[in-house]
């Protein structure tokens, strides 16, 4: 399986041409836009948001993983194989917290170069082609290098901030809800936010946190747009009372 | 082949994780989201656009149906064969319009608790796996039930309201247009619109009413936006003259 | 591969409808969504984002092509044989561009009339069936015709024009970068832009264009909106300086 991970967005030609890649070289295989919608040219938040979500995929999944804004620049393309799952895309700091938590990592500079190389595609011409490979049992086409050698930003375990704010209008933060207690707030834009284990459980109209489907901490309200009501955003800092 | 129905809209990882549960367990069942942006929470809108747009969907087809504001309260997980095709999803009236129109239908309560099961996700982690275990042709993990014991509010046989605003602006209800003639004018918001049988017979700028591919009453604008002209949005009721 | 080209948008029913057909028909060939969010109705646009975005494909791609303003009207249903691939949809211009750019050009006129035919939805009941069947290596259900006869409307070579504003706010429009030298300008809404090979080597906030990975000419702004700082749309005329 390959599980697709970008700040390309939903919109475009950008996320269909990867997939006719993919089509063309491993019509079999299956292909999911696990998160196409990253917030754009963001690193350091697709970073945890990659953690987070990848870690429920199957340990055979091959994550072509493209927020890339020093593309056609001199940063590094590579392959991470951590915990089995493999984790295609650039040197830029986007696999670090992957690697942090991981118990088994391998790495790789991906050294094969496309026949065609557009200067600001390489999720298309690079990378997928990469991970179509890995994904069909080909060898990555690169040199193993330490994982200690890749970009690795000096960046919290836990990140205090809003990452994702979903189509309801919750906020998805980079805090790992096993972090905190049950009896913890979160603070977020002025207001104080307990716990409750499901939105049912919350007032109509309450801000409340709860540990989301893939473990994070995330601020909602039920039934309405936390986001809209508390003037959430991406980049919104979030203050923890543990 | 699965269809989804669900509020969770196109954006962000919810569709993709129902995906990788689908291509993990069962990679050559295709998978298909068919409405995957119905009204948030609405589960009344949500019932009649899930009757209209499943019925087009060959018999063997199972529909994997999440507008389920209760997530994580006792409301009942259910699977329901409806002349032929399978609905799987919870039961709070979801199925009620499908079941009142079908000719022939059975029940079950969904007795499997998965290992892993996330308090706001039941989507992925409930009723994805039973939808595609019923699309691989195993049998309902549960019990069957009658089903007239299933959630069934006492809603209209024709919803005489906007349920959806489409891309181009166009405004489906929840009436079917074989129940009116096609002299009949629709009303809404103080304009009177007349039926046309294609775009192309409106004059421009015109507001008239169609039936959709569908089946059901649409209002629309010959090259323009009904919605933004006429101001409608999800709930703006229509009046019919027959 | 069915690659998909249209104005329907991402979301609501329409494309997963096309994917439902797919599905029951062919569920082993793969199916893109290559453009789905064409700009709404706009024939002459999608002409030449068609041509730069279906060149990419193998040569043995379908694409399934609708935009569509006179659907139920009494314009041809026609398939297209361009170079190898397969362009499928109706006979309004939409392949008029693919056409006068191609070596080797075969026409019909799709005479199948399928049995179930909504006056307003030929992508699913028409097209996606006729696409599939050519995509199985069936024989285009149709008559041969001279690709003379098609509707050919006097558009540019280059439409020095905004086609379409991506995700990231960049402006791609319908001149083929092939076309300019490397020190050309092109002049938008008052701003003039110098060539910039990619993103890394403009400054911070500059305005620029470059050749995007389709090889068309595209204005853009480094991690900016230039749609939003430029006040680009569908539609903003550019001007060059060759």
């Amino acid at each position: 399986m390959i599980a697709i991970f970008t700040d390309f967005g939903i919109q475009g030609p950008y996320l269909g041409q990867m997939h006719a890649v993919f089509a063309a070289e491993a019509p079999a295989v299956p292909v999911v836009n696990l998160f196409p919608d990253l917030p754009p040219f963001n690193v350091r938040a697709a970073a945890y948001l990659l953690s987070a979500y990848s870690q429920y995929l199957p340990e055979t999944a091959t994550c072509l993983c493209v927020v890339d804004p020093g593309v056609g620049s001199a940063r590094r393309p590579i392959a991470v194989q951590a915990d089995g799952r493999w984790y295609v895309g650039p040197d830029n700091g986007l696999f670090s917290i992957v690697i942090r938590r991981a118990c088994q990592v391998d790495a790789w500079v991906i050294t094969r170069v496309p026949e065609r190389l557009s200067a600001s595609f390489h999720g298309r011409d690079l990378f997928a082609p990469v991970a179509v490979g890995i994904a069909s049992g080909e060898d990555c086409p690169g040199e193993p290098v330490e994982a200690g050698t890749l970009v690795a930003p000096s960046w919290p375990d836990e990140l205090a901030e809003v990452l994702y704010v979903d189509h309801y209008g919750n906020a998805v933060t980079g805090v790992r809800a096993q972090t905190l207690e049950r009896d913890a707030e979160v603070e977020v834009a002025g207001r104080r936010c307990a716990f409750r284990r499901t939105f049912a459980e919350a007032e109509s109209g309450e801000a409340f946190w709860y540990q989301n489907a893939n473990g994070l901490v995330e601020v909602a309200l039920n039934q309405g747009s936390a986001a809209q009501q508390l003037g959430l955003a991406v980049g919104t800092p979030i203050q923890l009372s543990r």
